[in-house]
Protein backbone atom coordinates (compact mmCIF):
# COMPACT_ATOMS: atom_id res chain seq x y z
CA UNK A 1 0.00 0.00 0.00
CA UNK A 2 1.31 3.67 -0.83
CA UNK A 3 1.65 6.29 1.50
CA UNK A 4 -0.26 9.10 -0.47
CA UNK A 5 -2.66 11.33 1.03
CA UNK A 6 -5.46 12.45 -0.71
CA UNK A 7 -6.13 16.20 0.79
CA UNK A 8 -10.13 16.20 -0.27
CA UNK A 9 -11.75 14.03 -1.65
CA UNK A 10 -11.97 14.82 -5.46
CA UNK A 11 -8.02 14.81 -5.26
CA UNK A 12 -9.20 10.86 -4.27
CA UNK A 13 -11.78 10.65 -7.01
CA UNK A 14 -9.32 12.20 -9.30
CA UNK A 15 -6.22 9.27 -8.70
CA UNK A 16 -9.25 6.89 -8.85
CA UNK A 17 -10.04 7.13 -11.95
CA UNK A 18 -6.47 8.43 -13.30
CA UNK A 19 -5.76 4.64 -11.95
CA UNK A 20 -8.42 2.81 -13.69
CA UNK A 21 -7.35 4.79 -17.01
CA UNK A 22 -3.88 3.74 -16.55
CA UNK A 23 -5.22 0.22 -15.23
CA UNK A 24 -3.02 0.44 -12.21
CA UNK A 25 -3.63 -2.07 -9.35
CA UNK A 26 -1.51 -0.28 -6.58
CA UNK A 27 -2.81 3.40 -7.53
CA UNK A 28 -6.04 1.95 -7.63
CA UNK A 29 -5.66 0.01 -3.93
CA UNK A 30 -4.12 3.27 -2.89
CA UNK A 31 -7.27 5.47 -3.32
CA UNK A 32 -9.33 2.77 -1.04
CA UNK A 33 -9.75 2.70 2.89
CA UNK A 34 -7.57 0.23 4.38
CA UNK A 35 -11.26 -1.07 5.71
CA UNK A 36 -13.05 -4.54 5.65
CA UNK A 37 -15.87 -2.11 5.42
CA UNK A 38 -14.87 -0.81 1.51
CA UNK A 39 -18.18 -1.56 -0.84
CA UNK A 40 -17.34 -2.09 -4.90
CA UNK A 41 -20.10 -2.76 -7.25
CA UNK A 42 -19.02 -3.02 -10.91
CA UNK A 43 -21.70 -2.80 -13.71
CA UNK A 44 -23.99 -5.67 -13.76
CA UNK A 45 -22.03 -7.18 -10.86
CA UNK A 46 -22.40 -8.08 -7.52
CA UNK A 47 -21.96 -6.39 -4.10
CA UNK A 48 -17.68 -7.56 -3.27
CA UNK A 49 -16.66 -6.20 0.61
CA UNK A 50 -13.25 -6.15 2.12
CA UNK A 51 -9.55 -5.20 0.48
CA UNK A 52 -9.58 -8.74 -0.82
CA UNK A 53 -12.88 -8.90 -3.09
CA UNK A 54 -11.95 -5.21 -4.31
CA UNK A 55 -8.30 -6.04 -5.65
CA UNK A 56 -8.99 -9.10 -6.73
CA UNK A 57 -11.78 -7.33 -9.11
CA UNK A 58 -9.84 -4.83 -10.01
CA UNK A 59 -7.09 -7.32 -10.87
CA UNK A 60 -8.92 -9.12 -12.72
CA UNK A 61 -10.44 -6.22 -14.89
CA UNK A 62 -6.83 -4.76 -15.52
CA UNK A 63 -5.40 -8.23 -16.44
CA UNK A 64 -8.30 -8.10 -19.28
CA UNK A 65 -6.74 -5.26 -20.62
CA UNK A 66 -8.31 -3.22 -22.99
CA UNK A 67 -7.25 0.37 -22.36
CA UNK A 68 -9.91 2.96 -22.07
CA UNK A 69 -10.05 7.02 -21.77
CA UNK A 70 -12.82 8.39 -18.60
CA UNK A 71 -14.72 11.15 -18.82
CA UNK A 72 -16.10 12.31 -15.56
CA UNK A 73 -19.44 14.24 -16.26
CA UNK A 74 -22.76 15.96 -14.37
CA UNK A 75 -21.04 15.32 -10.47
CA UNK A 76 -23.45 15.77 -7.88
CA UNK A 77 -21.34 16.24 -4.60
CA UNK A 78 -22.42 16.28 -1.14
CA UNK A 79 -19.28 16.85 1.47
CA UNK A 80 -19.60 16.61 5.04
CA UNK A 81 -17.01 16.64 7.52
CA UNK A 82 -15.81 13.15 7.86
CA UNK A 83 -17.60 11.89 4.58
CA UNK A 84 -18.32 12.90 0.88
CA UNK A 85 -20.73 11.14 -1.56
CA UNK A 86 -20.38 12.23 -5.22
CA UNK A 87 -22.68 11.00 -8.28
CA UNK A 88 -21.20 11.16 -11.22
CA UNK A 89 -21.96 9.67 -15.02
CA UNK A 90 -18.84 7.55 -16.18
CA UNK A 91 -18.30 8.10 -19.87
CA UNK A 92 -16.17 5.50 -21.54
CA UNK A 93 -14.10 5.64 -24.67
CA UNK A 94 -12.17 1.87 -25.66
CA UNK A 95 -9.11 2.20 -28.26
CA UNK A 96 -10.83 0.56 -31.06
CA UNK A 97 -13.94 1.15 -30.92
CA UNK A 98 -15.35 3.99 -33.02
CA UNK A 99 -17.76 5.53 -30.28
CA UNK A 100 -18.26 6.06 -26.87
CA UNK A 101 -20.49 4.05 -24.60
CA UNK A 102 -23.00 4.35 -23.28
CA UNK A 103 -22.29 6.19 -19.78
CA UNK A 104 -22.75 4.82 -16.22
CA UNK A 105 -24.04 6.23 -13.33
CA UNK A 106 -21.79 5.82 -10.23
CA UNK A 107 -22.43 6.87 -7.04
CA UNK A 108 -18.60 7.48 -4.85
CA UNK A 109 -18.30 7.71 -1.16
CA UNK A 110 -14.58 8.75 0.40
CA UNK A 111 -14.36 8.57 3.84
CA UNK A 112 -12.04 11.26 5.62
CA UNK A 113 -8.94 9.14 7.62
CA UNK A 114 -5.94 10.09 8.95
CA UNK A 115 -4.15 9.49 6.00
CA UNK A 116 -6.17 12.25 3.94
CA UNK A 117 -9.37 11.23 2.45
CA UNK A 118 -10.07 7.47 0.80
CA UNK A 119 -12.72 5.84 -1.42
CA UNK A 120 -15.37 3.32 0.72
CA UNK A 121 -17.86 2.64 -1.76
CA UNK A 122 -18.34 2.92 -5.69
CA UNK A 123 -21.08 1.73 -7.01
CA UNK A 124 -21.58 1.78 -10.97
CA UNK A 125 -24.30 1.02 -12.81
CA UNK A 126 -25.28 1.46 -16.44
CA UNK A 127 -27.32 4.21 -17.09
CA UNK A 128 -30.07 4.25 -20.14
CA UNK A 129 -30.86 6.73 -21.73
CA UNK A 130 -32.15 10.24 -20.39
CA UNK A 131 -33.12 13.39 -20.73
CA UNK A 132 -30.29 15.82 -21.13
CA UNK A 133 -29.97 17.56 -17.43
CA UNK A 134 -29.52 20.80 -16.65
CA UNK A 135 -25.64 22.14 -15.79
CA UNK A 136 -24.63 20.19 -12.95
CA UNK A 137 -25.33 22.05 -9.41
CA UNK A 138 -22.30 23.58 -7.34
CA UNK A 139 -20.93 21.26 -4.85
CA UNK A 140 -22.46 21.43 -1.31
CA UNK A 141 -20.78 21.97 1.59
CA UNK A 142 -22.10 20.90 5.03
CA UNK A 143 -20.63 21.70 8.21
CA UNK B 1 -44.58 16.86 2.59
CA UNK B 2 -45.37 15.77 6.02
CA UNK B 3 -43.88 16.84 9.40
CA UNK B 4 -41.88 13.64 9.91
CA UNK B 5 -38.89 13.38 11.78
CA UNK B 6 -36.75 10.40 11.50
CA UNK B 7 -33.92 10.55 14.56
CA UNK B 8 -31.64 8.28 13.16
CA UNK B 9 -30.56 7.24 9.39
CA UNK B 10 -31.86 3.64 10.13
CA UNK B 11 -35.51 5.11 11.21
CA UNK B 12 -35.40 7.11 7.47
CA UNK B 13 -34.31 3.93 6.09
CA UNK B 14 -37.27 1.77 7.98
CA UNK B 15 -39.61 4.24 6.32
CA UNK B 16 -38.13 4.50 2.75
CA UNK B 17 -38.89 0.50 2.96
CA UNK B 18 -42.03 0.66 4.51
CA UNK B 19 -43.05 3.18 1.99
CA UNK B 20 -42.01 1.07 -0.86
CA UNK B 21 -44.18 -2.00 0.64
CA UNK B 22 -47.24 -0.05 1.21
CA UNK B 23 -46.50 1.91 -2.11
CA UNK B 24 -47.25 5.09 -0.34
CA UNK B 25 -45.78 8.10 -2.33
CA UNK B 26 -46.29 10.42 0.14
CA UNK B 27 -44.69 8.37 3.25
CA UNK B 28 -42.20 7.66 0.45
CA UNK B 29 -41.06 11.11 -0.46
CA UNK B 30 -41.41 12.24 3.29
CA UNK B 31 -38.11 10.08 3.62
CA UNK B 32 -36.29 12.39 1.24
CA UNK B 33 -34.56 15.41 2.41
CA UNK B 34 -36.25 18.35 0.68
CA UNK B 35 -33.21 19.11 -2.05
CA UNK B 36 -32.88 19.59 -5.47
CA UNK B 37 -29.56 17.54 -5.20
CA UNK B 38 -31.54 14.74 -3.97
CA UNK B 39 -29.79 11.75 -6.59
CA UNK B 40 -31.88 8.08 -7.74
CA UNK B 41 -31.48 4.94 -9.47
CA UNK B 42 -33.97 2.59 -10.17
CA UNK B 43 -32.72 -0.81 -11.24
CA UNK B 44 -31.38 -0.38 -14.71
CA UNK B 45 -32.87 2.89 -14.85
CA UNK B 46 -30.28 6.37 -15.55
CA UNK B 47 -29.91 8.65 -13.41
CA UNK B 48 -33.04 10.78 -11.46
CA UNK B 49 -32.03 14.28 -9.71
CA UNK B 50 -34.64 16.71 -7.94
CA UNK B 51 -37.77 16.27 -5.95
CA UNK B 52 -39.50 16.15 -9.57
CA UNK B 53 -37.81 13.52 -11.06
CA UNK B 54 -37.87 11.41 -7.78
CA UNK B 55 -41.30 11.50 -7.12
CA UNK B 56 -42.42 11.09 -10.58
CA UNK B 57 -40.35 8.27 -11.25
CA UNK B 58 -41.77 6.29 -7.16
CA UNK B 59 -45.58 7.42 -8.27
CA UNK B 60 -44.97 6.11 -11.95
CA UNK B 61 -43.42 2.64 -9.77
CA UNK B 62 -46.68 2.50 -7.52
CA UNK B 63 -49.40 2.87 -10.20
CA UNK B 64 -48.06 0.01 -11.68
CA UNK B 65 -49.31 -1.89 -8.95
CA UNK B 66 -47.90 -5.07 -7.65
CA UNK B 67 -47.35 -5.34 -4.02
CA UNK B 68 -44.26 -6.72 -2.64
CA UNK B 69 -42.65 -7.40 0.36
CA UNK B 70 -39.01 -7.13 0.60
CA UNK B 71 -36.31 -7.95 3.77
CA UNK B 72 -33.26 -6.07 3.89
CA UNK B 73 -30.12 -8.15 4.22
CA UNK B 74 -26.03 -7.81 4.64
CA UNK B 75 -26.24 -4.44 5.38
CA UNK B 76 -23.14 -2.16 5.77
CA UNK B 77 -23.61 1.00 7.79
CA UNK B 78 -20.90 3.73 7.81
CA UNK B 79 -21.88 6.81 9.95
CA UNK B 80 -20.68 10.31 10.43
CA UNK B 81 -22.24 13.34 12.22
CA UNK B 82 -24.20 14.47 9.05
CA UNK B 83 -23.79 11.50 6.30
CA UNK B 84 -24.76 8.35 6.67
CA UNK B 85 -24.25 4.95 4.13
CA UNK B 86 -26.06 1.72 3.72
CA UNK B 87 -25.21 -0.65 1.31
CA UNK B 88 -27.82 -3.62 1.58
CA UNK B 89 -29.62 -6.26 -0.32
CA UNK B 90 -33.10 -6.06 -0.65
CA UNK B 91 -34.87 -9.11 -1.20
CA UNK B 92 -38.30 -8.88 -3.29
CA UNK B 93 -41.13 -11.23 -2.95
CA UNK B 94 -43.94 -10.38 -5.18
CA UNK B 95 -47.32 -11.48 -4.62
CA UNK B 96 -48.44 -14.02 -7.23
CA UNK B 97 -44.92 -14.93 -7.94
CA UNK B 98 -43.86 -18.56 -6.71
CA UNK B 99 -40.13 -17.55 -5.72
CA UNK B 100 -38.16 -14.39 -4.46
CA UNK B 101 -36.71 -12.36 -7.44
CA UNK B 102 -32.74 -11.79 -7.79
CA UNK B 103 -31.47 -9.36 -5.07
CA UNK B 104 -31.21 -5.76 -5.34
CA UNK B 105 -27.87 -4.17 -4.24
CA UNK B 106 -28.81 -0.70 -3.13
CA UNK B 107 -26.48 2.25 -1.57
CA UNK B 108 -28.53 4.39 0.53
CA UNK B 109 -27.28 8.11 1.63
CA UNK B 110 -28.69 9.95 4.67
CA UNK B 111 -28.46 13.44 5.57
CA UNK B 112 -28.88 14.62 9.01
CA UNK B 113 -30.94 18.12 8.23
CA UNK B 114 -32.91 20.40 10.75
CA UNK B 115 -35.76 18.25 10.05
CA UNK B 116 -33.79 14.95 11.24
CA UNK B 117 -32.17 12.44 8.76
CA UNK B 118 -33.23 12.25 5.17
CA UNK B 119 -32.52 10.24 2.80
CA UNK B 120 -30.51 12.21 -0.58
CA UNK B 121 -29.41 9.37 -2.49
CA UNK B 122 -30.69 5.82 -3.07
CA UNK B 123 -28.35 3.80 -6.14
CA UNK B 124 -29.90 -0.06 -7.04
CA UNK B 125 -28.85 -2.25 -9.37
CA UNK B 126 -29.37 -6.21 -10.08
CA UNK B 127 -26.60 -7.91 -8.13
CA UNK B 128 -25.80 -11.21 -9.49
CA UNK B 129 -25.45 -14.39 -8.01
CA UNK B 130 -21.94 -14.00 -6.21
CA UNK B 131 -20.85 -16.54 -3.25
CA UNK B 132 -21.89 -16.42 0.30
CA UNK B 133 -20.32 -13.31 2.46
CA UNK B 134 -19.95 -13.52 5.99
CA UNK B 135 -22.35 -12.25 8.79
CA UNK B 136 -22.78 -8.50 8.27
CA UNK B 137 -20.56 -6.55 9.79
CA UNK B 138 -21.21 -3.98 13.02
CA UNK B 139 -22.30 -0.59 11.88
CA UNK B 140 -18.98 1.59 12.20
CA UNK B 141 -19.64 5.09 13.77
CA UNK B 142 -17.42 8.13 12.83
CA UNK B 143 -17.35 10.82 15.07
Amino acid sequence: MTGKIFPTAQDAENAFYEALERADLEGMMAVWAEDEDIVCVHPGGPRLTGQDQVRESWARIFAAGGRARVHISQQVAISAMMLAVHSVHENFTVEGEARPRAPIVATNVYLRTAAGWRMIVHHASPAQAQAPEAAPAEPKILH
